[in-house]
């Protein structure tokens, strides 16, 4: 079992892996920049240090610094949270070096999901469907056209080093699609320093469908069910849910067969999940990318299936085998969650750092909150402006709405703008309570002039 | 369906009924007393009003008060929560009068469970098993002395008009029987305005084991399995858990079976608590008495059930059949209750009013807090000390106590003393990690000086 676990991470996630490390009976060891000496995960972690200035390139992406404060303290394990290092497979490579284990999976694993052309590839031999487009990298802007006349347009057009919503452009004709490619390929050696991109059919009516994995040491992989992330911004997910809306069980056991293959294949361990494009019209879905790491969104899936995800990854990271067979995983309930952003939603979401005067979370029952910030405490503005997580867990999906929108009334921030309000309009959204959109929701949608339930 | 309740209570108790009301749409009025100003109860309810001045007697006990400010804002229901007029058969006699519901049992109810020998002659009938002792009220001495003769010292003297730890008084032998059967009687008669008493065995050796029955009002009766209170100091609960780490899969189910047969001998209605003296020895189980409305810990119930006590009393009183059969209540996994109050662990548990200078409630998977508190908040000396119901849920008992441990760690209270100190010892005493005690607990171990794990 591990001892002693450092968190190359910040915020509420820092916060989750050191509650089931001392829940596990693991030391913890914070690390920290010059802006979050007051930060909770500081606060509560058995040791604490400073890894540099408050820009994260020279701090929470600070390999040298934080693998000398993991050295200096004897950890055994580091846990990389999500975000900074958590998908950089040279990290785990030295971690690995270092003989500390690294909290996810191999590096290899890492690096064969994190070349997008190459997880499609991977992919695609393994049985996992994937969108219809090119084979590999496209050379050439002829081939790229010659694969866009087989796929038919529009088609979108991908650096294989992007990810998460970057690099990425859609093209709705032949001249488009040539100007693309090569804009593209510029903004991709730019950025990733890697010029190559790939390209597949556009799917513009869709679902965000994950699915959650979770593989050991032995070879075992198993599913905990999807998550559906369809209401975003500018792909940004702002609420998820387990299970989705629109997912059959006949769906979700494909999927989630498919997400163990997806998973085996590149032998995975620890956590990770299977992003889908679901195509609810046809209850078809194909492979969109894998993230290699734990997400903002694993609490919805522990609320229906129990099983603690950070906790399961820091036993098999230990060397332990899956605490549960497939046929263990039993889905109960309805899970929401919300992510409350120091954000203004009604000035496009600007973001608005500043001073916590007054903060109280909901409470009672079927409510969780995970968060990294108390009152008084400062949200900097150099991370991301999340608040807290608020999840609501119930029968059914109606009643975990209700209490989504009960415990949005009562929670309390003052000092800083939140996206509390956007959240109490979405869930008396007449749409959204009937559950049938797609990611466009938010453009098709005003959520002001709706009628409220 | 209740349109509008009103909640005939304060603190942590009022929060939950007016969250449960929040979930289903039902409108809440919320009254309070010049003490409550500032309570939570107010600002979260739709509508407040003052009834009276701090004393209990002038504002949440003054029927007259509440029932104008009832009829005034014309609500449905009331709801009485614990304590104050929860038990007050007069109370629930004069709701139904104005043609308001009162949610929870019948007035009928009420009394025969609030008399405490008309209760045990009721059980007993009823197939109930009820302590070796007298068959109804002790008229003179000498009858007592016979009755205990029979059923071999140590006995018991209770008071039939108390209840909740009041008027009872222990007796060796035959001569503290004769003096205390006459001084018990005085004292009853000055404080309950009713002289009568009756006599039990007096068992030592036993844990408190009490049984959650929910009743609809077309002769459905449900349990919903046990909670365990055996740790006690002065008879009041401090810790609770559930399921019984000393109750078996049998004695559950008989025990169950009992309750259920308690609540259908009154007709029942709404939710009820059968307390029973359980002699882990022996596995016997005795009936204690019937609460007959909510209690301070039902949260554990629902944890391990996901049933929503609140939301049931809500829907029985609206006049729905019960939501679940006997058959669909699932028990999983394992809840701990831990009740933080403002008192000094070190000074005899002293109350500690004053105000909240920080506040900050431990969060994350399976951590639940009910309160009635804020940042700031001001603690009056004028009514019970409780800061919080701290609740953890995991799937074993072991893993909810070292996240009992984890969450009182991080609870933040500043400015007043608390129990959290208190809770910590025993989180970590090797006997209560055991699991094998009694209701003497307290009384036969220091947690200053055990090895802490």
């Amino acid at each position: 079992m591990l001892k002693k676990v450092l968190i190359a991470n910040r915020g509420e996630i820092a916060v989750r892996v050191i509650r089931a490390c001392k829940e596990l009976g693991i030391e913890t060891v914070a690390v920290f920049s010059e802006a979050d000496t007051e930060a909770l995960h500081v606060k509560l972690a058995d040791e604490a240090y400073c890894i540099g200035p408050v820009s994260s390139a020279d701090s929470y992406l600070n390999m040298t610094n934080i693998m000398s404060v993991a050295t200096l303290t004897g950890v055994d394990g580091i846990h990389p949270g999500y975000g900074f290092l958590a998908e950089n497979a040279d990290f785990a490579e030295i971690c690995e070096a270092c003989n500390i284990t690294f909290i996810g999976p191999s590096a290899w694993a890492i690096s064969q999901m994190g070349t997008k052309d190459v997880a499609r590839t991977t992919m695609k031999k393994a049985g996992v469907p994937v969108v219809p487009g090119s084979e590999g990298i496209v050379g050439t802007v002829e081939e790229g056209v010659k694969v866009a006349e087989t796929i038919g347009y529009p088609v979108i057009i991908k650096a294989t080093a992007g990810g998460g919503g970057k690099g990425i452009r859609v093209a709705a004709n032949e001249s488009e699609l040539k100007k693309g490619i090569s804009v593209t390929q510029k903004e991709a050696k730019a950025n990733f320093g890697n010029e190559g991109v790939y390209l597949e059919k556009y799917i513009e009516d869709f679902r965000h469908v994950e699915i959650q994995v979770m593989a050991d040491n032995f070879g075992n992989v198993i599913h905990l069910g999807e998550r559906d992330c369809t209401i975003q911004r500018r792909l940004q997910k702002l609420v998820e849910e387990s299970p989705s809306p629109a997912v059959s069980e006949d769906v979700r056991k494909q999927m989630g067969d498919a997400a163990v293959r997806a998973a085996a294949a590149v032998n995975y361990t620890g956590a990770g999940t299977i992003e889908f494009i679901f195509d609810h019209n046809t209850d078809e879905f194909f492979f969109m990318e894998m993230n290699t790491r734990i997400q903002v969104e694993h609490p919805v899936t522990e609320m229906v299936t129990g099983v603690d995800l950070i906790k399961e990854q820091l036993l098999v990271a230990s060397g332990a085998k899956l605490s549960y067979t497939q046929d263990e995983v039993v889905f109960n309930g309805w899970a929401l969650e919300c992510r409350i952003n120091a954000e203004n939603p009604d000035k496009q979401f600007m973001p608005s750092p500043g001073n916590i005067s007054m903060y109280l979370p909901p409470g009672g029952f079927g409510v969780r909150v995970d968060s990294g910030v108390y009152p008084g405490y400062t949200i900097a503005p150099f991370y991301d402006s999340m608040v807290a997580k608020l999840i609501t867990y119930a029968p059914t999906r109606a009643e975990a709405i209700a209490k989504m929108r009960r415990a949005l009334d009562e929670f309390i921030i003052e000092g800083v703008y939140t996206t509390i309000p956007f959240h109490q309009k979405l869930m008396s959204h007449p749409v959204f309570l009937e559950g049938n959109f797609n990611t466009k929701f938010l453009e098709t949608y005003s959520l002001n002039d709706h009628e409220m339930v």
